[in-house]
């Protein structure tokens, strides 16, 4: 029998055990041994729950324990995860966690520990919620070279952007659904600004070069700016926008970036509303493929845990090869990044239509009646000759979405 | 060094050759040692190609060389791919196959003297071409309750359809256009009339349930009988038509079938278009996930060879706990299977809106002006109360087609 321990029972926490318990034939199946939890750590009590007599408040319990081989790691934050997630691997324990704060700041050391002491350190359930992407990576696309990773990686700013989309919305209205339905925090910053998808990123960058991405490093635009006007426009071209985080891979040459785009109804990535996250691979020989489902929920997240909880079983002694090392990759500055580029400008096309070709040579031109405002969207070019040409442009820029349509 | 025997050097056999040449550097990564092919086994000479000093005529110098411990199978058919597979297993090499047929038929054997030979025996590129399917499914959803499989698993019919959707075309010009383009066969039967699906959808229930499927017991329909008219009710309602292959599992009770269904554009594998393949999978735990790209096409199909042939080479020696027993898994018949169903009617609304409602009840109607016919959508039913009401019914069906929108 392999016993595993989790540190938090707060909503995911509490879905792995819901999750071992269900699916116990099943996992112990794939195992070949049964898989039992022997301890959940939590600083509160849960006297009716159905843990309650597997709860502990002292972490020195699992880590002094030989019985536990697996533990998961669902607390959040850096700490006291951090510590006790490293003095677990230390001693010789398999860690899997769905905390992409902790990877992303952390992983480097963590993943190196593990190798050191032959156990394993995974995070499926830290990048696409329930999606399997971690594994496919390291399984199935490694001998693929990554040339390119786009996800829609945050449900919460997903949902607010398809709201905005279907329901013409404001994003004020939207964020406050979002919130009344328990889908984005009250204080919505890491979500809204990008830096939950930028966190993701990184791992999948990381991933899927071998080397350290320092999060900090990647150019991260939320989705505050964008606005009801914006999706009228995006109607009007059978467009939507949606919050991309993306990776292009060319060599050593990496561009990673955080930031609302526009993008048409062929678009692969186009169907993925809602809460759900989508994330779109491309492969030197493989072309594209894509990974779709939910992107967060208790036991959708609880499931790709589990899916971690039954590879560390099948390799209890044994580390899998996966992850990066510490050769810190380096990023390719935004302003070299290529891009088309949706800009809305103040005036009638009448007015400015002459100054903007001036600036941008022939574009493709949108009017919404009755605005004052009209719209374009360029040809692709990098980022700092779009920035020269806006600079130069005789006209009030109102906004300007990167745009791949 | 792994050495490495290709049989079959057409399209596949030669794009795996491709994919271990341009991407041996990451391959030897992943497995921790260089991957090399030794052997390439044809009919034909080669002379000018890369393998021209590979190729060999006869299967006997791949079984009886021991430095051989990985062989792949892309000759297609039965005769002699099972017979040397088999020998190939028996002389203690792992295999991969891109050879649904093989599969389809002899899996259940395969799979069996892989394990008592402690070897490995694998087709991710049967099912899907390019996508990882067959390894998440072991890999990643292995501790979760497969509730239901549907696939758009047939590029060709995917192809025809899309543009029977897109450009208005007849079956029979769309099929012309995908023969023309290599995309359709000659006899493009094994394609539009759905027995590929069929295959592919066997592999996925048998991965599914752990059980073999005897892909003879699954009712299988093509789109042979689906016309331009419609794809004209199908444009009014939003909706498109799609070739499902389709595993519905509630414990031991499995519904499995191959038909074309109208689905609307809210439905996941609505945007799977042209040669492109999409596979949803419903797991208890999980939810929804899909998995798409390229089902078919050289080298997407060869590097999901290569993801298997790493594999593979990661374990030499020990079977990898993957695919069905012998246990016959039963199919539920089609007539018990539910469904809502688009129809359409000769006459007119006017004429026959009562005969309909006294079959059918309260139904959804659309009205093709001009066409003297009309089309409802039904609740859903069992396919044999559908039957029944259908041959109550005191009016012509011009055509009936399984729905989910």
């Amino acid at each position: 029998m392999i016993q595993v321990a989790i540190m938090g029972y707060g909503t995911i926490g509490s879905g792995v055990a819901e999750v071992l318990e269900q699916n116990r034939e099943k996992i112990a199946e794939a195992v070949g041994e049964e898989v039992a939890l022997k301890y959940v750590l939590d600083l509160r009590d849960f006297p009716d729950s159905p843990v309650a007599d597997k709860i502990i408040h002292d972490f020195k319990v699992i880590e002094e324990d030989p019985e536990v081989s697996i533990v998961v790691e669902t607390m959040g934050g850096l700490n006291p995860s951090y510590p006790f997630v490293k003095a677990c691997l230390l001693a010789g324990k398999n860690v899997t966690t769905s905390n992409k704060a902790l990877v992303a700041a952390y992983g480097t050391e963590l993943l190196e520990i593990a190798r050191e002491k032959s156990v394993n350190f995974m995070f499926e359930a830290s990048v696409g919620g329930g999606i399997p992407i971690i594994r496919p990576l390291y399984r199935c696309l490694n001998g693929e070279k990554i040339e390119e990773i786009t996800g829609i990686l945050n449900g919460t700013t997903n949902y607010i952007l398809t709201k905005m989309d279907k329901c013409g919305a404001t994003f004020e209205s939207a964020l406050k659904e979002a919130q009344d339905l328990g889908y984005a925090e009250r204080n919505p910053e890491a979500d809204v600004e990008g830096h939950d998808t930028c966190r993701k990123i990184a791992i999948l960058t990381a991933m899927a070069t071998g080397h350290e991405v320092n999060y900090e490093d990647i150019y991260t635009e939320g989705i505050t700016k964008i606005t009801d006007v914006d999706f009228r426009y995006a109607e009007k071209m059978g467009a939507s926008v949606k919050l991309f985080g993306t990776s292009q891979i060319d060599g050593d040459k990496v561009h990673a970036w955080v930031a609302p785009v526009m993008i048409g109804k062929d678009h692969p990535l186009y169907m993925v509303s809602d809460v759900f996250n989508g994330i779109l691979v491309e492969g030197n020989m493989l072309g594209t493929s894509m990974y779709y489902g939910s992107g967060a929920g208790k036991l959708p997240t609880a499931s790709a845990v589990v899916a971690d909880i039954i590879e560390e079983a099948q390799n209890l002694k044994s580390n899998v090869r996966l992850g990066w090392d510490a050769k810190r990759l380096e990023i390719e500055p935004m302003l070299s990044s290529r891009h088309r580029y949706f800009v809305r400008v103040a005036g009638t096309l009448a007015d400015k239509e002459k100054t903007v070709e001036e600036a941008f040579g022939e574009v493709e031109k949108i009017v919404l009646d009755g605005t004052g405002e009209f719209a374009f969207v360029t040809d692709e070019m990098p980022e700092a000759s779009f920035m020269a040409k806006k600079a130069e442009l005789e006209a009030e820029v109102l906004q300007f979405i990167r745009a791949r349509i």
